[in-house]
């Protein structure tokens, strides 16, 4: 989501963040870290320690005018900036554990401004179950726009392995959970993405339900369609997704909106057809949609009124999630 | 260290870094964070994962203007702020294990700045044993100061406690590691600050000679006067340093310089002082002094010709570290 326009648009010779994301993974590919077990490329980095616990480690930034607007409340930008970290967690089918925050503040910052925000980061980091343990507070410019990084570590229980975006395999049905699209309201700069819970406890109870058959899982944070592609990608298959199946939220406008608004931090999921075949309508109080299916190619598709239109443009470039 | 004029002075009304601290000081003590070891308030997080390992978590940012000059070079930019985090695992006598960045990058930052910054955060990551394995990268406005957050995760091998802040004890002798003073050349904007090397294997080599007699240990990074009257207050115990034993480094100009600059990244400990009759002059290659004495009282002060100064004002308001 693009709140500030110019921010973020293309200009030649200035860096984008899609390519430079691009630049880090091909680094990552070649990285020589001892315990690295899942690098740069999916929701978190996964690690295993020398006492042989499996730790998921992410981090996301949050920065007012790029994805929350000026007039959102500093409760409502804590609680967006620990539950975006969280559902990275979410996405490994993972639990959250503790989170650290950096924060640069505009030097004008009140000071009862300042002590709010971190009173709301202590309290969202709680609900959560990824309580805020360390931190890092600096002063910027006047006009610096308020910016908060939040890492967010997650373990996984014994003999569990992450469920990553590289498991899809042809054959597979594609599901997502929840409603998609309209999560960002033009008009009052609020909406869903300043509200939704982490999906930990499906994930959980999807790993539960499907054990391996649970092939692979992302958060879809960027839109349906570039998060799809993504995942296709990372599969090395081709994803072809049904429009008319397309669970849209009430404020979602058309089968385009629920592709590529973004902001839904729903769960995106793969399992084999068989097993799609006894999946329930709603696990864990949420409701779960076949929108897709998984076939050899490359790519995400869109199949509407006859036609088939690439998806995987159908987003924003939003270069946070999944380095 | 406060290079542009203006940031980080006191308005009435407006926030202060270290109250700000203090606040989320107050708030952390009453955290009920399952698997919390140690919370904000030392160098590093301590957490227990389920599996059993002892992990550390530190965050800490570096603002352009701020903490390095605008003519400061990418490369060392990034080197730094990977050392100022890792520093931070060192002063626990812990390793390194593994890093993320996040950055926000001015939305007119070139393309071959913004791939140089990625390749030097993964180098440096390399060089100093915590390779990034994830992160964030966002636009900002285009006036918006370069900075990057930068989370080490490490580890303390098994049987191994972290050795804090809070472990001083009356009758400790007072030691440092290497020189103290004149890390930021005011000129150049170069120095010490931007090119030292974290003291981890010192730390593990004070660790392996001392056992349990390292009582108290952590990084400084705020000025000695400051850093010292922090660990004084975590162990309840007052620091009396001796002017005359201070190592100044070249470009110190005088014992206040040693006392106050700040950014030497160097070690602060303490240990009994029948123990520090036996420590050699150097470990590691690095020449430890001793140059003080742990009292009971409160605060941090240093005796120079017959006088005693209060300490704890001598350093900067660096906000950062040890949330």
């Amino acid at each position: 989501m693009l709140i500030t326009p110019g921010w973020g648009t293309e200009v030649p010779g200035r860096f984008k963040e899609s390519q430079l994301v691009e630049q880090i993974r091909v680094r990552a590919a070649t990285l020589n870290a001892p315990g690295l077990v899942v690098g740069p490329g999916d929701d978190c980095a996964v690690v295993q320690t020398a006492a042989g616990s499996t730790v998921l480690l992410t981090v996301d930034q949050l920065t007012v005018g790029r994805h929350v607007t000026a007039a959102t409340s500093i409760d409502l930008i804590a609680r967006k900036a620990i539950a975006r970290s969280v559902s990275d967690i979410a996405a490994m089918a993972a639990v959250p554990k503790w989170s650290l925050v950096s924060g640069l503040l505009s030097d004008g910052m009140s000071e009862a401004a300042a002590n709010e925000l971190c009173e709301s980061l202590h309290r969202w980091g709680l609900f959560f179950d990824a309580p805020v343990v360390g931190g890092d507070i600096a002063s910027g410019p006047a006009d610096a726009p308020l910016t908060l990084s939040v890492t967010v570590m997650g373990e996984l229980a014994a003999g569990d392995a992450p469920v990553l975006r590289s498991g899809a395999v042809v054959g597979d049905a594609v599901f997502v959970s929840g409603v998609l699209g309209g999560s960002f309201d033009p008009v009052t700069g609020g909406g869903k993405h300043l509200e939704f819970v982490p999906r930990v406890a499906l994930a959980r109870a999807l790993r539960a339900l499907l054990g391996r058959n649970l092939h692979a899982m992302m958060d879809i944070s960027d839109g349906l369609g570039r998060d799809a592609a993504r995942m296709a990608r990372a599969s090395n298959v081709t994803f072809e997704i049904d429009a008319a199946r397309l669970p849209q939220s009430t404020a979602c406008k058309s089968w385009r909106n629920a592709m590529g608004d973004g902001e839904d931090y729903e769960l995106l999921f793969t399992l084999p057809s068989d097993a799609a075949e006894n999946m329930p309508v709603h696990l864990d109080g949420i409701t779960l949609t076949r929108i897709g299916e998984v076939k050899v190619g490359q790519g995400c598709w869109v199949h509407h009124a006859g036609e088939r239109f690439d998806a995987q443009s159908m987003g924003w470039d939003h270069g946070a999630s999944g380095v």
